[in-house]
């Protein structure tokens, strides 16, 4: 018998998740059953939405209960298949494998995974949901054409260092907004943003005065609150503000009040637009095309914060929450 | 030599309008040129997007400096013409005619008003910019379907009343939002409005509770502030918010704090987008010919508020900004 560790949410975060709201149990892993596949993790994805399971406040994502298995996306090999769909060996991703060294999937809720087009953690990476979010959030929601001045916040993390290549990529000048010099630098160094704010030591209303001279076009948000509402007071005419995240917002125990926007959409003729990725899923395989080509042609890249051991996920995912992740936060699981 | 009264803004408000910030001056009437009409002002409208023209802040609408007459949409009657499109007796509507009994115009600041559709101040009410700004709003930003629950602000005024009843041909609920019992009474009992909401005897957060158990699916926000919060903390998944005006804010000395809408946007994959009317001038004429077919057909009413007197321009537009006013505000300038 083989055990399996799991993590559970053993108790709801009030507020900023601690390690107590989590625990590590051990379950022996169950005969799969036909049709069934039975997965060993190999990496884990840790996802700023996946505070919203935690919570039972409205939330695009559904509702853990104290005691549940923390849901979330991951990436495996196929050990065990009872389906002619999958095969041992097969690399597969889901989005809801959860925190467990090993997983039962049925073929509905996994695909498969080249693992010749990019190395396979990039399948909840640039190539899997943050980089479908990045690709379509921009260029469906935030719709910006050349010459457009695009700010996107949280700029270094998983989907924010992806939406700022693809706007260069689509003739734009970028900004980005992150935390700390060191993913500033990062971002006009290696990543070719024409801009980054430092949110933790620069006044951002005065960088964005200066790095946005004609104001802002597209504003790309992964984190609400007080940048947000800098770069609102920045907008220019007929701009699109595409909500991906809340980031600030989802640990508050109340309502933050803040910049009252309804004005600046009014007289800038602008949209703000709440988006989910799974709306495009039938075009992800187009993004993917792209995303990929990008890469083996150098116009992108992408930073992964790696954790080991899925014992180390809690502290990883609290972390996340407090922006000390660099780059997409991966735990691996297994080799 | 004929007088021709005018309005002029005198001092610059700061915060709510007050008496001393307008002058009524005389002039003489200018002699017309080649190409140029002269125009007998017959009725005046009154709007609150005015109170932008008077603030240095950005606005959709030009500032006034003071000195200037106030720019204003009027009807009127041509009584002199040195053009050819243009004869005398014509009745016609000017969205830049300014606060005075006599107007020099030429035929692009212009149109020629069909007194046999509808009387003829509707050219600023029903049949004219608010009527085009309610039907646009509510029908290409709103964009409702059938069920749709409509919640509009401001919804006895111009603007919202009109809203309001298109919605219901929509074959929508429709919640009304106005102060006092008056004109909640008018909304259900005149204009087939299904409920309204008195805010200022009412507590909306309850009403809204009440009036749309599944949420909100479109809001026509007309007011912003306090009011606005509390309708988008009801959006239904996928609602939108079309931002027409914001009058709870025009006369604010500093911007006031509240809700941070980001977190309902994504949460709901809802949109806000703030227009203005011009970007459907194009398809003005199939507005005007809805409108006037509802309004034969009894499927529309109006309410219009008639002050007599150019001199009671300003008092009228004071109480504007206060929501004195019951419909649309119309200023009776000569017979």
């Amino acid at each position: 018998m083989t055990i399996n560790r799991q993590i559970i949410m053993k108790t709801r975060p009030e507020g900023m998740p601690k390690h107590e709201n989590f625990e590590i149990i051990e379950n022996k892993i169950p005969d799969i059953r036909h049709g069934e596949v039975l997965i060993k993790i190999l990496w884990l994805s840790l996802d700023p939405y996946m505070r919203g399971r935690m919570s039972k406040a409205k939330s695009y994502a559904a509702s853990l209960n104290e005691g549940d298995l923390i849901v979330g996306g991951a990436v495996g090999r196929v050990i065990n298949s009872e389906t002619s769909q999958y095969k041992e060996g097969d690399i597969v991703e889901g989005f809801t494998l959860g925190w467990q060294e090993y997983a039962i999937a049925t073929p509905a809720t996994i695909r498969k995974i080249n693992p010749e087009l990019a190395p396979i953690q990039t399948a909840v990476g640039v190539l899997g949901m943050p980089g479908m979010t990045a690709f379509f959030g921009l260029l469906h929601v935030g719709k910006p054409i050349p010459g457009d001045t695009v700010v996107v916040s949280a700029a270094s993390g998983a989907v924010g260092q992806l939406v700022g290549q693809i706007a260069k990529i689509a003739g734009c000048h970028v900004v980005g907004i992150a935390g700390g010099q060191e993913k500033c630098d990062f971002l006009t160094n290696s990543l070719n943003f024409d801009a980054a704010i430092d949110y933790k030591n620069e006044n951002v209303d005065d960088m964005l005065d200066k790095y946005c001279p004609n104001g802002v076009n597209v504003y790309f948000d992964n984190v609400g609150g007080s940048i947000t509402d800098s770069v609102i007071n920045k907008l220019a005419n007929y701009a699109r503000v595409a909500v991906c995240g809340v980031i600030s917002q989802y640990n508050l125990t109340a309502p933050e009040s803040g910049l009252r926007t309804h004005r600046s959409m009014l007289t800038n003729q602008a949209t703000t637009e709440g988006f989910l990725v799974f709306q495009f899923a039938q075009k992800y395989h187009i993004a993917i095309e792209r995303i990929a080509k990008w890469i083996k042609d150098g116009k992108i890249t992408y930073k992964e914060d790696i954790v080991e051991g899925i014992e180390n996920a809690p502290e990883a995912f609290i972390g996340l929450m407090k922006g000390k992740n660099f780059g997409k936060l991966l735990i691996k699981v297994s080799d």
